[in-house]
């Protein structure tokens, strides 16, 4: 039998846990017969889970205990001091054993981030690690990062986020050039805050296929494949558009179904708006890519379903095959080399 | 006749100039029996299109000449330096001598923030004017503010803007105690920057009806009258919806149009998706606010249409009505006075 590629995953973390965490095992291992999922988290919970989905521990999926869960509004610090045998610390501690090639959790984002730090520890020439999502755009897609691992980034540290963010899209997007954008509030030069000046510096004496500036919208037009910015308007980006979304979908729900006829016109339109709904379905992006760290750590988001977790199983499945955290760390010995030379 | 309010409109700023505000103030007379408006720009070009309009100046729309135009991609100290007699300055100077009671321009916002600044002063207690518009949500409309005047606002300009965004919404929206919340990326105590957590404790002193943290999804979701943050915050997500919108309007488009049965289906769905288009045009929220400034200034979108552009001359009659700046004036000074007493 062939390797497969190992898979730690979280399996208490995120709002809905095991009922979540367990069916989107099972349907990953559908999806990849390449892949071997542990499921971390209390044995017996877990064994009941499996029971109540007519599953059993096989050669490709393992139960492996630990005794503590993380909470969701756990401070980090906390989280990292008292919760050495939670099920988030345990998945990520595999990895750093080496006993698996991934881990993935829905758990809190910040204990998340401090323990793939703590544990697995950054790159070397890495500050600080970022996060890295996928959102749908007119042609395609669009990488962004930061996501909200960091407030206050520095020039250095958005130069950072860019390279690790043009090296994840070349390994799984196939991309071998990808346009890198930085997140301004205008294209003229004389726009934007000193860090993002100084960034935008940085990044055109840079080996990145640097296409300067870009605005808010064009994470959605298509124009960028990969848009770098701090994590806190990483995070306000991303937020607003989910705001944005529900209240149009919300809208047209409402609007469909005002009467008897507006619901023909649903039924009529179903065709459309079902495209309409696969082609933004976020849980289609699901699974954020915690990019910097010795080692794999894919983030889903706290309320996924287990549609949208098994993505982000098959992220951390596409992570392992194309090596990121060596080619992010080759590629900053590259420059490092450059930098020297220079 | 009763007194009209005055509003001078820079006829040549924005992408289309007089072809846009010439019909837009056609439009804004039609609606609005009480104002008086003064096309401030080239008096032979406002001539001519008024003619093609056939229109003619009258008691309520007069010609006011000026002799240059600011270019939307000018540097605002340039504009400010060498452009003393363009429409969008003579516009503002007409504010400031107190023959006009408003100005408006689809020009470049740098530029105008500028003059708006060097002509008019900030009112005292202000130290940063900024740009506040009004989003569509779930339950109404949000205002937010700044959406671009201002990159690193401190804790004491966040404060501000609080306080000039919930005057702006008591006044024009009628309503009497806004709900105002600061914008960060999570709604725990330990999140956000330094200083988004300073502002939050000023705030929390304040006697607004500040509700505390809110993340980029609630502009939308309609739990909250007042949304502040940081001019490049606010600008971001302002840029990112105009991108989703754009996104998610051309998916629709072209899922309509595919073929003629999904054509069909647009035909019978034309009054759930006219109703749609409706709530969210964005020309119905065009008219962004330059508060902080010893008169009243609106922003139209530079590309904005003559019925986007109506509205925001709409918006300048609303806040000369109901004395906008002489509103925030009054309530900065009573929180003087309050912390004088304190």
């Amino acid at each position: 039998m062939a390797e497969r590629y190992r898979i730690a995953l979280d399996a208490m973390g995120g709002d809905h846990g095991l009922s979540v965490v367990v069916p989107a095992a099972l349907e990953a291992l559908k999806q990849h017969k390449d892949i071997a999922l542990i499921l971390v988290g209390d044995e017996t919970q877990i064994n009941a889970a499996l029971t109540q989905h007519k599953a059993t521990p096989t050669d490709n999926l393992s139960i492996y205990h630990a005794s503590q869960v993380v909470q969701m509004d756990e401070a980090p610090a906390t989280a990292l001091k008292n919760k050495k045998d939670s099920s988030m610390r345990v998945a990520i501690n595999l990895v750093k054993a080496g006993e698996a090639d991934a881990a993935v959790s829905a758990g809190n984002t910040g204990a998340l981030m401090a323990t793939g730090r703590f544990v697995l520890k950054t790159l070397p020439g890495i500050d600080r690690p970022a996060i890295c999502s996928i959102l749908p755009s007119m042609k395609g897609h669009t990488h962004m990062l930061d996501l909200g691992a960091n407030v206050d980034s520095e020039a250095e540290h958005l130069y950072q986020f860019a390279l690790m963010g043009s090296e994840l899209t070349k390994a799984i997007d196939n991309n071998p050039n990808p346009r890198v954008g930085l997140l301004n509030i205008g294209q003229e030069a004389i726009k934007g805050n000193e860090q993002v000046k100084a960034a935008n510096a940085l990044l055109q004496g840079s080996p990145l296929n640097y296409i300067g500036y870009v605005e808010g919208d064009d994470i959605y037009l298509g124009n960028v494949d990969v848009v770098v910015c701090d994590g806190f308007v990483g995070n306000v980006a991303l937020k607003t558009s989910e705001g944005l979304a529900k209240m149009i979908s919300a809208h047209l729900k409402q609007g469909f179904k005002a009467n008897l006829f507006t619901k023909l016109a649903a039924l009529i339109s179903l065709p459309v708006l079902k495209s309409f709904r696969n082609k933004f379905d976020p849980r289609g992006y699901n699974g954020a890519s915690l990019l910097g760290l010795q080692g794999i750590v894919v983030k889903s988001h706290g309320g996924a379903d287990s549609v949208a977790y098994a993505n982000a199983i098959s992220i951390a499945r596409t992570e392992i095959i194309e090596k990121v955290p060596q080619r992010i760390h080759k590629q900053l010995e590259n420059l490092l080399v450059q930098r020297q030379t220079a």
